[in-house]
């Protein structure tokens, strides 16, 4: 039995990361510390998401490697190609992949993903990013990172372009008629021609418009600039946000935004990310995480904290507080809307850098939750039914237990609560998973009257 | 039982492409119009070629639509990403795919790369392509083709880059130790930092060196420019060759270019291509080639011709021959080996318009071969005893049967000569397959002496 006619349903997103999204998982005795190049382990854990009717699973990804290998499991399999191995090991579940507007071409980019979206059925989604950093700048020909707000005005060229590629290929385009000889309809072709101030791109897509049109659109960026595009683009938004009223207040500004920008703001899913710690009892859950704590090397932490503040390094004292003139958010030309969260929590919460640290090793930012399954249930339906998540990015500290541990004890309280599908049902595309339209396609208008 | 100790052992390399490669091909009864966006079709066609202990398949590939998709099939997944998909559907045979170093950036691509040699267990190999054609070009900002030895000049930097990048994780970089919290050995991580003509990349690759250190390089190129790039840096070459002579010629020449340019020229395996059309007589093979070959819409295969050889439209006639003034091979910016091949095959054997068009249609100017499995078994050691080739790139006319006859009547023939292995024995790398060795690591150097 599906519950999809059970009233509002909850979409369940699980983001993967090697060992876990705690930054010391690795240590732990169960992790495999090169988990994060095989295979076999993101097969298990994409069925473990499938056993909990997830709507989807995620990977991030920036085109670099980050800092120093000594800290921390690094490097990635290529996103694309590792959800393509898993597209035939999986069924139902969505497949999300990051890639950067800043550091590709629309091309080959479109083509992968309606190439993925043709070999998983449409399960295909896209989480565009514009890649803050100078290290992805300095591996594909720049000196420095591009500015904020140049980052995200070709991200929006990027997607103009690559929507037109996706719909160069009108659904009904191939005719396949051996007796005529003719194989396609070139009337329905229809090559961009985009002339534009990053990208010029003048030929039609060589792949077939995809099940889904193109690929769930995903984005994650919360700055003035992120939110202003994921109105214009977006379908489904992660976000990090540590509060109930700030996800409240995010949640409606995002859905306005998304209204004033023409769209049907049911149109636009909003998925807080959760790291859920879970234990039998709330000491339990707590000793699992305070296990985590005791794991985080914290002249890493402080190193990489300098980095995301752009203090010098040294500036920092690990028990003293974060100094009080950093600079405002509008001067910070990297990962804006993280430096802003980051820099609240500490304020608010008061935190030593080494209590920021601590916080920040679990889930970067992200909220974590420590406690029993009911708890946890509890936190996402509340933030469910109050206006601020139409879903949830799930987490997991350590992987593969944290995720089998939500699933197991987690997912049928929710079932239980009608808040979440039982079983899939009928295979469908992501986007019919997260109850979005499948979009038509811009080029093909209604026929024009015929005048008598 | 494996032939491996038997003597020189002949490569064969399987190439798909949708319903075959006879331009006809899919106007057949037998024939899916969807094949070429069909996953099923080529899982199908991989086991077909592991069946028959092939040592590869291979995907061509260029960045663009191809003329009018009323002729016939037009695009195709993209290359690593299908090949991806077969990774986890195939456990033997290696996986090729073409992507071109014009319409690329050397860290995405040597990433892509590097990620599919892991998920197959090292059965990745790369295609260099320079990409010919104003088409793929006006899809990546520029107006025009880039011409033919600056296309080539990007090429050899573009490797240069890409194998700084496989060589930036020396093999035993990840340490993982959790007792101390360090994971990796930031010593024997090596950034590129190059600066280039083309390309300037700073950082390392963020994949660990994977089980072939890279994919076997494989190059497709011949003409002048293609044969010394190949004699550089291929493993394995893809050759159209019409005759014997030709061949023998061809092969000679890149062997001593290898030697020449320092390398083994053992180590840079040549495969002609060659379409094999099976019948149980000769008859019977010529049958199914008229049938092919009546099946060519020749007014596509007109304008086809005439953009190669860069002709106004209108000029070619049917039933004449091609005109006398064509202008030299050097004149060409364009797929310059390919002209030069259709060219002399044209004036050798006085083809009009209309037989060339029939010839070219089978197998786009590589060796059509009709006939018995005898005889087709013949001409291939023939062709391999006599200094023509290592190997042989297997294009069926039509696919899927045309592997399956070749895999089912003359793969037994070969094994019964002791040419070809009868089983894969234990898994190994598309690398090991042709007989390669594994690749050092070029920032790994011989410890410097102690001294005392």
């Amino acid at each position: 039995m599906t519950t999809a006619d059970h009233g509002r349903q909850l979409h369940l997103n699980a983001f993967l990361m090697n060992t876990g999204h705690h930054e010391a998982s690795w240590r732990l005795p169960e992790s495999d510390p090169y988990a994060h190049v095989e295979l076999d382990h993101y097969v298990h854990l994409a069925r473990i998401a499938e056993r909990g009717t997830f709507d989807s699973l995620f990977l991030a990804d920036g085109p670099q490697l980050w800092g120093n290998i000594a800290q921390r499991p690094a490097g990635a399999l290529e996103p694309l190609t590792l959800l393509t191995a898993l597209a035939t090991a999986t069924r139902d579940i969505g497949l999300i992949a990051t890639a950067s507007t800043s550091y590709n071409s629309p091309y080959n980019l479109a083509r992968k993903f309606a190439s993925l979206d043709i070999i998983s059925g449409g399960r295909a989604g896209w989480n565009i990013v514009t890649t803050a950093g100078a290290e992805a700048a300095r591996n594909f020909g720049l000196d420095a990172e591009p500015a904020h707000a140049e980052r995200y005005a070709r991200a929006g060229e990027f997607l103009d372009v690559a929507l037109k590629l996706w719909d160069s290929w009108e659904d009904d385009a191939i005719v396949g008629d051996k007796a005529s000889g003719v194989w396609g309809d070139d009337a329905k072709v229809h090559p961009p021609r985009h002339r534009g101030t990053y990208f010029s791109v003048e030929g039609a897509l060589n792949v077939p418009r995809s099940p889904q049109g193109y690929p769930l659109l995903v984005q994650a960026g919360s700055s003035e600039d992120g939110k202003t595009f994921a109105a214009r683009y977006a379908e489904a938004v992660f976000t990090a946000q540590q509060t109930l009223a700030d996800a409240q207040a995010f949640y409606a500004d995002l859905k306005s935004r998304t209204r004033q920008a023409g769209r049907d703001p049911e149109h636009i899913k909003v998925l807080p990310g959760i790291v859920p710690v879970i234990g039998s009892t709330q000491a339990e859950a707590r000793a699992h995480e305070q296990v985590l704590e005791e794991h985080i090397v914290h002249t890493h932490g402080v190193q990489r904290l300098e980095q995301l503040l752009q203090l010098e390094p040294g500036t920092l004292e690990l028990d003293a507080r974060l100094p009080a003139d950093l600079p405002p958010e509008s001067a910070i030309e990297g990962a804006r809307s993280r430096y802003t969260l980051v820099v609240e929590l500490a304020r608010r919460e008061r935190l030593t850098v080494r209590q920021l640290i601590g916080r920040l090793g679990g889930g970067r930012g992200h909220l974590t939750f420590a406690g029993t399954p009911e708890q946890v249930a509890d936190a996402i339906e509340s933030w469910f039914t109050q206006g601020a998540a139409d879903g949830f990015n799930i987490m997991p500290a350590v992987l593969p237990s944290g995720l089998d541990a939500f699933v197991d004890h987690v997912v049928p309280l929710l079932r239980a609560r009608g808040l979440l599908r039982t079983e899939y049902g009928p295979r469908t595309t992501l986007r019919e998973r997260y109850g979005l339209p499948r979009p038509a396609n811009q080029y093909v208008t209604a026929p024009a009257p015929v005048l008598v």
